[in-house]
């Protein structure tokens, strides 16, 4: 194939990509995809087996095909596997292309199969913003993160330590008992575990109060931190859209006017009348 | 009947209409009504119960020819039932009129009964705008409510793979699991639910955590989302008042009036002296 | 007794009233009385018994005495029972004085006793500030709370209709009804509730989860309207704050100024040179 | 020891402080001293027992050199225990030195081991600051969190005075009764509780609806305190920001600006031209 014949079919390719109704036909495929995989866990006469399976494999093909028509079609093909959502496409189809006859890898041809349902976030770019605009938050709360995860350790340690021997299948090992105080922080059945170890240790209801408390306080930190770091967002957005929008005149704008005056003034008062 | 007494018959029924005794009243006919759903609901002895039928009638009458006058009353009979509020206390009304012997129809008989509560919505104005504020708020979450589904379906479809065998109660098909991870999402005995399945598969907290964490910021994406615009939208209206109400000149205003003392300075330059 | 000597009185109680050491004294002992109703609670030795009833006569004195200070050392006594938190001091005393031994009254006289620790929030005026701004905010949010009533009470009325025969306990009639609405709105142990009218209505988790959606809905619409107006609030305060304290010129003045030059310049453009 | 020699250490010492390879190796330590802690909560093998003590030694001889490098380098050797995370960090690392075999001290001997976790906070400075925060804001919520106690104080009175009988587990002094009323307020089978004293008070639940409502008003009180404070701190932040890095003038800067133009055209219009 020539150089000129491959880049007439890239053209294609990106003009067939941009088309409305390519995209439209690619979600509701997706959305379809998604229909069979709720289907499937309902209990089907035996007859549907084959059609499911031969649903998945037009699927699967489809998702190859389209995933083979963005990268043709994409001009710059280096850059292609460096956006993430475009390797997390072509993951889920290659995978989705292992049969899933063996009983190893079965759980994963499934687990995929369902995954495949995410690839609404990657073609809807306002989902794609939403998850970005999450990892875009995350690290912003490192600190108040770190904070929470040594609260837990220590309060897991001290547990782990004091509390093992009442019930170990709460406070067995520091693993388990960091998910007894999730638990404990969502309020789940918590005072029945405090029960538990206050009728050994009567005093251990401060332990779970403080705890309560100071994650509380941990939890309020971030969330205030989110809502003060998209307030102050959404505060820019919205003063750099009037000044710019309106055109308004800004203080500096009056101070040069005023200053030209001035100057005006004085030239005249120094020139002889 | 001539149009001339039509149209005199709409403008008493007009009159009627805006009266605010008539208002009030048709208000107490709607608490009353209420009471009497809430009478129903207690062991009554059995020489109530045509008292209650009569009472039903006699309100179910007055909303009609209250409806009735609302209409005649209205000046464009045309655009009465584009008013969504309209449709629906006719509606109300006009399944009220339906016998409720017949066992077939005696619960959606009682169900509009019920509903008739909900006109005092459509009466006062303050609950009307409650409810269009939420229906104006919604469209805006749409996105973020599509990411919320999607989260849950996927959840749903691996919870309704994987722990189906474990408990069909709870894992069955998707539908139930979506249930289930919603009761999960409320925090209700959702530990119950996780070391059940923990039971068969270990690691499987990972599964519940990772869906709290996913959905609780999807939630609280939305709750911002809500706030954010509030505030906007009150910054919008305080912002407004101010800048009319108050006369107060903006920097526009002072930038007229200095390039006007310019010109002046400029014009006495220029002119002979 | 002369007028003089009244007054006299009134000048010498009023300047005891407004000594700072009458007033931690009066908190004093209140913390006192708050004390003695916590150890009540616990098992004591018998020969305590006359001792607490001893402090408890010694307390309702002492209130007695402080409470006719402030009445005697009040210049206007009109006004004296016009203030609701004068009353409300007045009241508890007032009742701590009747006998206990009736049976009948031992109720009311026990907890007029607990009711003294309220006199806490009388003595302390930031307490009082507080107990203020929630009776300020409700009426603000009346015609959410309505809104809120009429969602509980409509889901009652269709809960006591339909799930009576099922759990009478839980829906016999409309007040049972609405009190297993809170409960569920609080998310507490609501999924063994629903289960158990699924069993019999499988469509029934649409009237829990419509309900759930609803009245968070109204709830968060209370928060955000509480939340905007404390912002508000505070924003007018901040804004007022900066305006006066600084001395700050406005726009205004300075569009006054600019008038007054312009006018200045027109003046010698007028006259004749 | 000469006093030249012991500013020479101070001044080499010093320099160690401050070097970023000394701090991070701080920090390993700390991360390997937490990671010890949890291993000891999983059942080991027999011969690591020595080994972990061993380490254990180790540690706690790193950190007391770490501590001496601390004090000796620092110039102000009287200001040093003025900071309250260095008392922190030499406490936890004197108590650690104390042998843990005597089984009193046991107890405190592993507690402590457990707190040094807590060194990564006195460590990472961003931790300290979130620590700081939180310790700045309580006492500005000091009323709202007495308010919240008056109310626990009284309900609980209330509490152990009519539910004592009903059950003792409960409510059996007015320092359990707390405890149960803070479970009523996480909701954590709060009907429970409830149901239990309507069996014998029927009226009971306006008891449990009323804490609950005045609770969550007190406790959202204290929420929007803290995040009007935030909001408050990060307005000033931004106003200063603003104002102070672009330089931009003030409506006080043109104000001064108009007076010297007004002076400049007074002046001319008093000489004679």
């Amino acid at each position: 194939m020539s150089t000129a014949s491959l880049s007439l079919l890239e053209q294609r390719f990106a003009k067939l990509r941009a088309n409305k109704l390519f995209e439209l036909s690619v979600i509701a495929i997706i959305v379809f995809s998604a229909l069979i995989i709720g289907v499937k866990t309902y209990p089907l006469p035996a007859w549907t087996q084959p059609v499911i399976v031969g649903l998945d494999w037009a699927i699967t093909l489809f998702f190859l095909v389209e995933i083979t028509i963005r990268f043709l079609g994409d001009p710059s093909k280096r850059t292609f596997f460096k956006n993430a959502w475009n390797v997390f496409d072509t993951l889920i189809v290659v995978v989705s292309l292992i049969p899933i006859e063996d009983s190893e890898l079965a759980l994963i041809g499934r687990l995929v199969r369902i995954f495949r349902v995410l690839r609404m976030v990657s073609i809807i770019p306002e989902l794609r913003t939403l998850i970005t605009s999450l990892l875009v938050a995350l690290p912003q709360l490192g600190y108040v993160m770190l904070m929470m995860f040594i609260i837990f350790y220590i309060y897991a340690a001290v547990g782990a330590t004091f509390f093992a021997a009442i019930n170990p299948e709460l406070w067995g090992d520091i693993a388990i008992s960091m998910l007894t105080l999730f638990r404990v922080m969502t309020f789940e059945d918590w005072t029945d575990v405090m029960y538990e170890t206050m009728s050994v240790y009567p005093l251990s209801w401060a332990y779970y109060l403080s705890f309560i408390f100071l994650s509380a306080f941990a939890f309020l930190n971030m969330i205030i931190g989110i809502v003060v770091n998209v307030l102050e967002g959404e505060h820019k957005k919205i003063a750099a859209a009037e000044a710019e929008a309106a055109g308004e005149p800004t203080l500096q704008d009056l101070k040069a006017e005023l200053a030209e005056i001035k100057s005006l003034l004085q030239a005249r008062s120094e020139t002889p009348q």
